[in-house]
């Protein structure tokens, strides 16, 4: 390709919207461009990327025998009513009207339609396991779309569907899925990390996530130095403290006077006492009574995911605020203690671990002393509701806790008989009796693992393309191009050789600066530069600069192709 | 693939919804499945088709140097408020609104998106012509969807968008292009027709049409048997005719009584006349008066589109209700004549060579007779208003008109400036001349082309498909294949054998007699069929047939491979 037919719509400056450098750099690469609130047009050399990565995903999924479908964007909205998810997703999901005011969505995932399609297509359990995928644009509507294409409403995505008559059918399918997705994310040159992850509103039971390293990463990943374990912080757990760790003898209850004093940390500073040793009391809304009261420690952080989850609770989770606190439990939000508190309590694990605590006394201004579990409160739902911290030892007994940021590029999914049972997607087993199908699925985010990987390759003057998903391979810069005939032919030889030998290569004949064109392509990544100018040509060389060194080097001009061919293989 | 995990969802019977061959062949080969009214998924045998005819047109558009982008399918409102359409295209326009309220549609096609990206990102006439294209799903709410993915909602295209100075730039891609769909539907083995084509909606000035002949083709055209004229018949037209072709000399001019005679149909019968002596009058909104008078011979037809476009002509065509005449006119509908007509009259123009002709007295029960234009009535406005009909002089005077009907598999437009100059679209020119941009545009209709081919390749058994859109190349049925090893050696070797070769082949390893199994390759139409048995194995042959031919031959088991190699390339 040349530039002069490939037009480049890279910019000099850094745009004024882009916070990450990945989407600055997509922008000033000319890779996509905006066209509303978290909706990109993908411009030629982003969408060369864009397919290369589809190519990538496609050819590990064709590995792994599952077969390529096609469904719609547009779906209707009965089959959503079916599974409960058409009330339960909320605002993300783009509800449209047709012609006739029949409801749809635009679909940001699709268990429904794929459950249909396959609930009337299964003809037997011997066609069985059976795994669909699709590389399709995908629409949801987020409130805050943000970072380019790594948080956009419109994108695309590679979402895969298994189905299965036995649950190790459907755990060996998800084993074999979660090894596709480390070929497909090595394959594309990224660091990594397979985690635990919540299963959110798609549903079922296990779910891993793959997290893209990268300090823009918007999830948040806890990982253990002693061994594999990785989740998502949302779902991480540390090793359950043991009750009596220090041996501490039961001090004489007491109450204490703390007039103002309302946050865990003024009461320490008043007291003089760590924040782990006091206790603090949250108020949800509870799902058989009004109210749940939930107890961490004064140096813990509540996790949602993790008490949304309980089934005491009501759904969606519900932390009652503090001004309405003193209206139902007669005190204000810093006095709340679960000593002779009227209302269901949930203590988190490491809060039930400390002896001789200090809270709220359930009254404004006093504080308890010398709280002890059962002796002085009845402590009976003891239960793991808090974020874990950097430190905190491996749930495995293996190693603490650190925390990296991450980009969740894919996610796989043991969904279980969540959506078959609801829309009775079944079939008849050896015996002749239907059973309802047990349900993986699998989703790579095509569009914002471009943006990951920016993230990861890049430096200061641009993206490093890994090789499998640079747009082209090869850039040919020649020096004085309209009025030298040597260097046009010489440039023109080595472009067609370099096409004969199916090596992308771009070949810019633009009539710029040499500096604007360096600085061009490394902007936009470009592997391998050849610089062919006339000084080299007299010694028959050309220039070659691989994009993350810094020195070039001469290569003899009869060399340069097997070179270049050579150097493709091993980088 | 092997058919055990590649399932087959073919259907015995004939589906009762479908009602052309190809919707019935789609769904009956398992290619696709009805989401909902004109949205269909694409199962795995069907989109390798799809992805064929995607594959051969991205080839055709590289090869012309239009470069691939992908664009969003959500569209905000104020593009289309800034050309105009978003009011005027009506409710085949899908709207959308955001969880913010803001107002978007599903792209039915792109002009305004690519208008916009190019005036964003052009920065030198230089970089012009330019043509960027996309190969993405498309929305558009068909009143009637009908004939599967023949008119769907949802379906793939391929649009490109050419952007440039000058007009004979823009002529001249637009002829390369003609170009380019000639070469794609020629290898899709398609006999098709480039017609002159209605701009419609999309709007410009210069179109035409590649049309798939097809008996559920709906569209008609209408071709000349003595030279390469060929139109949609919305656009189609005669030679004109000469004023006085018979010499014919005036007569007096008469009034006759009809009593209760109104159609044409009466009236000749009444007064033993051929119909095209008698001329009729239709009445339409006008544009700057209320109303305007269309005279047409009794024989033809009013042109819809034809006379949509004439200025005088209120937008959109309103014919007037015969009923209401009698108030607007003063008599009715059959007694409508252009003598002494208060509203101002368009006259067609074979209308206008007719001597001595009938028409209405304007007067309930009476008819004029020996009618002559100027003489009797002034005729100041001459239009060609009327269908083409079959056996009519073909408009460049070489040959006679002759109809077929067609299915719209693409169609080319010279947009001209419409879109830049409502969006100001504009380059600085060679002098620094703020200049807008001349455009075209150019469509596939990827989904509906696979219809096309099959509706012109298939016979009573399925589909015969050709060479390059063939989801495999090839079919291996083993005769006995748990019992005989020796076929299951023979047949496994040789679908290796044809995998090593890059050739395609299913491998058709289920349980089914072999009446079965053949129907089913008839069905979804693999052209190359071997079957391997354990009788043709002890003379070391395998049966071969081709798909369309009906009868098998042996061919020796050690020369198959080259046998195929060769027929692959030959047919």
């Amino acid at each position: 390709m040349k530039t002069s037919i490939f037009p480049l719509a890279t910019l000099r400056e850094i745009p004024r919207e882009a916070e990450t450098i990945s989407h600055q750099l997509m922008l000033r690469s000319g890779m996509i461009r905006k066209l509303a609130a978290g909706i990109y047009s993908w411009l030629p050399l982003g969408l060369r990327v864009l397919q290369k990565v589809t190519t990538v995903v496609r050819r590990e999924m064709d590995n792994l025998g599952a077969l390529e479908i096609l469904m719609p964007n547009i779906q209707p909205r009965e089959l959503w009513d079916q599974s409960g998810r058409w009330d339960s997703t909320g605002e993300q999901l783009l509800k449209i009207k047709d012609r006739h005011q029949h409801d749809f969505c635009f679909g940001p995932t699709h268990e429904e339609v794929v459950t249909d399609l396959v609930r009337r297509e299964l003809r037997s359990y011997k066609q069985l396991p059976l795994t669909l995928y699709q590389i399709q644009t995908k629409f949801r509507d987020e409130i805050r779309p943000r970072f380019g294409v790594m948080r956009s409403r419109e994108f695309l995505m590679k979402d895969a569907y298994s189905f299965h008559t036995t649950e190790s059918s459907l755990e060996e399918t998800y084993l074999a899925m979660g090894e596709a997705y480390h070929k497909i994310f090595t394959a594309l040159g990224l660091k990594f990390r397979m985690v635990i992850a919540d299963t959110g509103n798609i549903g079922g039971n296990i779910s891993q996530e793959f997290q893209a390293l990268a300090h823009v990463g918007e999830d948040i990943i806890a990982y253990s130095d002693g061994s594999g374990y990785a989740a998502n912080l949302e779902m991480a757990t540390t090793m359950a403290p043991r009750e009596d760790t220090t041996g501490e003898a039961g001090l004489t209850l007491a109450t204490v006077d703390t007039p103002g004093v309302t946050t865990v940390a003024e009461v320490a500073e008043l007291l003089q006492v760590p924040q782990r040793k006091i206790l603090k009391t949250l108020i949800a809304r509870g799902n058989h009574q009004p109210y749940v009261a939930l107890v961490l420690r004064g140096d813990h952080e509540l996790n949602e995911i993790k008490v949304a989850k309980l089934p005491e609770i009501a759904s969606p989770l519900t932390l009652i605020d503090g001004s309405k606190l003193p209206e139902i439990l007669g005190c204000s939000a810093g006095s709340i203690g679960p000593r002779n508190l009227s209302i269901p309590t949930i203590i988190d694990r490491d809060a039930f671990a400390v002896k001789n605590f200090i809270c709220g006394a359930n009254r404004d201004g006093q504080h308890l002393l010398n709280v002890n579990w059962h002796r002085d409160v009845p402590a009976s739902y003891v239960a793991d509701i808090r974020k874990a911290q950097e430190g905190d030892p491996s749930p495995d007994g293996q190693g603490k806790l650190h925390f990296a940021r991450g980009i969740e590029v894919g996610q796989i999914f043991q969904l279980g008989k969540k959506y078959s049972c609801a829309m009775e997607a079944t079939v008849l087993d050896e015996n002749g009796q239907a059973t309802a199908l047990y349900m993986g699925c699998y989703g790579i985010g095509i569009s914002r693992t471009v943006a990951a990987i920016i993230e990861q390759h890049h430096d200061q003057r641009g993206i490093l393309w890994p090789t499998a998903v640079a747009p082209f391979q090869v850039v040919i810069v020649p020096m004085n191009l309209t009025r030298s005939p040597r260097v046009k032919e010489a440039a023109e030889m080595l472009y067609k050789e370099l096409i004969n030998n199916k090596i992308e290569v771009l070949f810019d004949d633009r009539q710029e600066r040499a500096g604007v064109i360096f600085a061009d392509m490394d902007l936009i990544g470009i592997p391998h530069r050849i610089v062919i100018g006339d000084r080299g040509l007299e010694r028959n060389t050309v220039e070659y600069k691989f994009r993350s060194q810094t020195d070039a080097m001469d290569i003899a001009l009869d060399k340069i192709l097997d070179f270049i061919k050579d150097r493709i293989k091993t980088v």
